[in-house]
């Protein structure tokens, strides 16, 4: 059976009627979108800022071990506080510059990492410079490594003695849309940082700083085992490198509609379960515009080949690090053959009547994982759920979107 | 004076009529994009493929040497054949599968740089397995270094001896729009393969693979300054990890329109000529959506408040790895207000009439380092050139975008 998928929120201002709304109608959410935090990213170099923001009572910790989240339920995000983490992050890691900290820079010491995510700015606490106002939100590391193995141990124990627990279940369709967003933010950014100990460029470990959001190459280790603490130069040290910044990879997926407008092109994956489809989907490639790679990814996977090509919407996807962006294109008269011999990707790839797709999203629809609804016929095709953009991406084509009766 | 810019050509096929083109209008078409190589991306790890491919006397390399391409002149690029690479590249760097190349890897050979980039499917040559045709175009990095120094400077004094010469010029605006593609792709791969030696998640060199798409982590190192050949356990060998392939970082870029629909917000960075004023732009940040990326960065460089967001077109920039997401947005009544003191980012923010863009992409446009058109009047605004996604940007809206002559 699938999970009872939460209702998606319009987004914040998206909606306030405009000539952009009455021609395009209202935008869609997608689920991991709608963050209710003001990222203030601005301000992350600050450290008097970072500094006043851990320490406020209004603050809350998302802990992650091993990049599970922290939670009550599968419903809700486990939150703790400043007095809970103290130990663990030694007080206050914010307290220097990060000029001060990257002068005294040692390999050998383990810092967990902690990541400023934002305000809250429909809760009530604190302020900055009369400006910036909401509850801070912080990501942390608690996974036990190293120097600080002891402590996160400790807090573990603390929390789970709670009644909390650390979620091995994908968080990808429980929780309310706002924590899903601030759920996806934390673990985007803690998988960047764990993947990324090293710099890519010169080989030697690098240091977290701009509240979790960069990483920096270091001129000189400290640490006692370094044969001399300065390390040879660097490039990302005398420009600016996107080394340094977190990672998102762009993904097009797309809903393909057939010539005559009537069809929809959708294909499964062998490790699927019997009679589930989606739509297409593929990494953008370096120097594509995303329309180019619409186009190349269909006809490597179906050999079907479009013509004109729409963005529709987009979605954060954090597992680990991808944007999803949601397109629609059409296939031009007599490209329809479906030819599966290029890319191994797709086991099958099939064009469906409107009214199939129609009856699949309001009976078949779950995650991977599930069974489909208690209305679904066996044989009849499945989908994924509304939390997935392709749900909304052939919602958008079946309820009207060649006619006219846009939703994008 | 502004250099002459070339018709940005209609994609293939995008403009095949269909209900999508009736509805949205032609698609709009951006410098970078548009190549005419076919990738044929899932043939990228058979070995005999690339072999062949590299031997076939139709086939193209493009030679860059510190990331500067060689040319013929600012708007031809120069590319040489197999017998001018031969030497540089030991005879066939393909002629061995990658699981071999992989167990005799040897950080200590320096192997040049060699990307595959596609097949020019209107240009005689190359037949594979009966289905894939053209002439095979390649990238090669000639930069002198380590243990190919003499063969590389051989090769730049050979193709210097014949008039080429490798510019140092940005060809962001004088090849024509086929070619700057096949360079923006050559350039963006050869950058990220040059930034990453070194493997972020473990911190010992890496190597590449897959035609230059792929950069792999080697179990055991067989150079003589090693000691063990064996190296310890990394991540990216156990699992699919985004650190091995290129990386493009999402960009967006918007006109933003007035709630009334009649002004457009514009910006400038101090470094600009006088009265040069652009869209605003920024990195999406993870787990944004770029509708949500949008209305971020537009309230952070200028303090206005954004509704409705559409996305419109989108642009591939070698400088060094970005997709430009082009997108439009409209300010909610009462959110016009201009504020700088968020983000730094902008010396100036202001909102110019439709007339006033008007007449700038008439007379005002240019590069940033050139002086405008002859019709210009000091003091009038002046914007980027066509080949800037931020030019079709203003271009579309002062042409009519909200009342539904749409073209995006
Ligand atoms: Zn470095
Ligand atoms: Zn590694």
């Amino acid at each position: 059976m699938s999970a009872p998928v939460p209702d998606l929120p319009e987004p914040a201002h998206a909606n306030v009627d405009s000539m952009l709304s009455r021609r395009f109608g209202k935008e869609v959410a997608n689920y991991f979108s709608g963050s209710p935090l003001n990222r203030v990213s601005f301000l992350r170099p600050d450290h008097t800022f970072l500094s006043t923001a851990l320490k406020h009572p209004s603050a809350k910790f998302l802990l992650f071990n091993k990049l599970e989240p922290l939670i009550k339920s599968p419903t809700e995000l486990g939150y703790v506080t400043y007095n809970d983490v103290r130990s663990l992050i030694e007080g206050d890691p914010f307290m220097r510059t990060e000029e001060e900290i990257i002068k005294e820079y040692k390999s050998t010491t383990h810092i967990p990492q902690l990541i400023f995510l934002g305000l809250d700015e429909s809760q009530e606490g604190f302020v900055y410079k009369n400006h910036y106002k909401g509850a801070p939100h912080f990501a942390l590391d608690v996974t036990p490594q190293k120097t600080s193995t002891a402590a996160a141990e400790a807090l573990i124990h603390s929390v789970e003695s709670k009644g909390f627990s650390f979620s091995k279940a994908r968080m990808q369709a429980t929780l309310p849309p706002p924590e899903a967003a601030i759920f996806a933010e934390a673990r985007h950014l803690l998988d960047w940082n764990a993947r990324n100990p090293f710099c890519a460029q010169c080989g030697y470990p690098t240091l977290s700083v701009h509240g979790g959001f960069k990483r920096t190459c270091p001129p000189r280790d400290l640490a006692d085992n370094v044969a001399s603490p300065d390390r040879p130069p660097c490039a990302t040290r005398t420009g600016v490198s996107n080394l340094c910044f977190p990672r998102t990879d762009p993904t097009v997926i797309m809903a393909v509609i057939s010539a005559d407008g009537k069809k929809l092109l959708l294909g499964r994956q062998k490790r699927w379960p019997p009679y589930w489809y989606s739509t297409l989907a593929g990494f953008l490639e370096p120097a594509e515009s995303v329309e180019e790679a619409v186009r190349r990814e269909v006809w490597e996977e179906s050999g079907v080949h479009l013509g004109r090509v729409i963005i529709h919407s987009t979605q954060p996807w954090p597992y680990p690090a991808n944007l999803m962006i949601g397109a629609i294109g059409q296939a031009i008269p007599g490209g329809e053959d479906i030819h599966l011999g290029h890319d191994a990707e797709l086991e099958d790839a099939k064009w469906f009547t409107a009214d199939e797709v129609r009856e699949a999203l309001r009976v078949g629809t779950s995650g991977l994982g599930e069974g489909p609804g208690p209305e679904y016929k066996e044989g009849g095709l499945r989908v994924p759920p509304k939390t997935a953009i392709a749900n909304q991406l052939m919602a958008s084509v079946v309820e009207g979107f060649l006619s006219g009766d846009a939703k994008m």
